[in-house]
């Protein structure tokens, strides 16, 4: 496999895309004890809380206290996800770096998730944005159902070209390409990837699977084949979508750093403290683990 | 993702891969109702027993009781494992028309797995193989741990076409270059096949993918950007192997028709088909399954 990228940047998002998808709150001692196990694993960019209203999603209820109280950075940049005015407001009193928004490519998903048209979460997002770049904070944007939408099936390229094009208008320094439900296949990269790749350059596309149908690995080769670099998991395959039928868990991120690995392809992560973070958690949670990995390693502990 | 095959033939291993590694015995009738719904998917071959020793592997005792039972064709190419010269007997008695023989890249792993060096294993199979094709039956040939050996690790090029050579030279019409304990990834792929591609048409490989890891599917794109058109899959990602510490199912045959029909590439395989075959075994084995698409297909009708 010739020019593939040396080295991938993960974005590891269990402790927001995978606590958020929990029945149960996770003790904010908890949630500390598991990110700061994923940030000594050499991970360098955590997304750890979200700012959405705690009625909304109440296992996310402390993330003022989260942000205020991760203290150990050693290299690791931590974010969250900010979905509003109100959010952005406490999100940076609490003292945020870097934060995420995030829209969809598919109407009806943006419509159901996060009750807004694609263009007004687009129109809600350019103030915001504009806000935390000018009080130093980086952003970064999704763009959820970028392949397949629950609700209107397959996306069209240039819905997710235009997209992901006005954020990075708006000031995000890249664009999580994001499939939701996790049904895309690699031939589904490489088109949106070549479609994209036209106007955006590389390092600022971040791809983002979730497992359900065990493609995300072989969408993580075909996005390395079109140069993509960087990648978001979430530790043990943590994760779902409550607002998307069939999601199942990200991509695991022990699984991806395996994949790389074994490829050669540096990454900068420890596999195995990786699977330490996921039992931190596993045990918090009280249930096993989606992620090949995990269910190996703890398979060999039996 | 340019010049991938438009079809691939998938051989069904699961009655045979699968049940061999279950701990109880599936009953006779239910192994041909399970047989006839993978048939009836639209699977042209289906490897459905072994003429092993029933002291080793029990599970698979009534082999000749299946081959006999099993009536209904239209156009499925059914087969049978067979070990040995006692083997042979009992399954040309039995009728079959398609035999595998079993060999190893790893020389450790040949010794533990059938007790022969791989030379040895090499000599017994070339007479069994003569006296098969003398009778009009055809042969396909394993050649397992092809990319890591559990006891040995990786496993180098110049063995894997060096076993897979003496196999063609003896008579199998294709070689399924196994990655026994699921270890492999993407690279390995490419790489085995460059080098196997040097010597051997890429019609006489097979791959046959466990998905320990999670990068069956990974391995499969692989494979097609290298031109291979045939891949080893198991209902419901059936199977492991009590011999090799370590490895989990196989490539579960949904998975495998949900990736390739999505891709493009046809299959001639039902995938709500094969769920349903799926589901006769698993209510013969009172267990769930490993595959994903099998999982999601359950929870959604939970």
């Amino acid at each position: 496999m010739a020019d593939l990228p040396p080295s991938v940047r993960i974005v590891e998002v269990g402790p927001r895309d995978g606590l958020q998808n929990e029945t149960q709150f996770v003790p904010t001692e908890a949630k500390l004890k598991f990110i700061e196990a994923l940030r000594s694993s050499g991970l360098s960019e955590i997304e750890i809380t979200s700012f959405v209203s705690p009625k909304a999603i109440p296992q996310l209820a402390d993330a003022a206290e989260v942000i205020k109280q991760v203290t150990a950075r050693g290299g690791c940049r931590y974010s969250a996800l900010v979905p509003n005015e109100r959010g952005l407001d406490r999100a940076m009193a609490a003292g945020i770096e870097r934060m995420a928004v995030f829209t969809a490519a598919s109407e009806t998903f943006a419509r159901k998730n996060i009750r807004m048209t694609v263009a007004e979460s687009l129109a809600t997002f350019g103030p915001l944005v504009r806000k935390a770049l000018d009080a130093g904070i980086s952003v970064r944007g999704y763009v959820s159902t970028s392949f397949v939408c629950p609700y209107e099936g397959a996306i069209s390229l240039q819905q997710v070209s235009e997209v992901s094009q006005a954020m990075l208008d708006m000031g995000v320094d890249e664009v999580a390409i994001s499939d939701t439900i996790g049904a895309a296949v690699p031939s589904d990269v490489t088109s949106l990837m070549e479609h994209l790749l036209d106007t955006i350059p590389a390092e600022r596309i971040a791809l983002h699977f979730h497992d359900t149908y065990g493609t995300a690995l072989a969408n993580v080769v075909a996005g390395l084949q079109m140069e993509i670099a960087t990648f978001d998991a979430s530790a043990g395959g943590l994760g779902g979508c409550p607002f998307a039928p069939g999601a199942a868990g990200n991509l695991a991120t022990e699984d991806l750093v395996y994949l790389l690995e074994r490829m050669g392809i540096s990454t900068g992560v420890g596999l195995q403290k990786v699977l330490h973070a996921s039992d931190v958690v596993a045990k918090a949670l009280g249930r096993e683990l989606p992620g090949r990995q995990w269910k190996r390693w703890h398979c060999s502990q039996c």
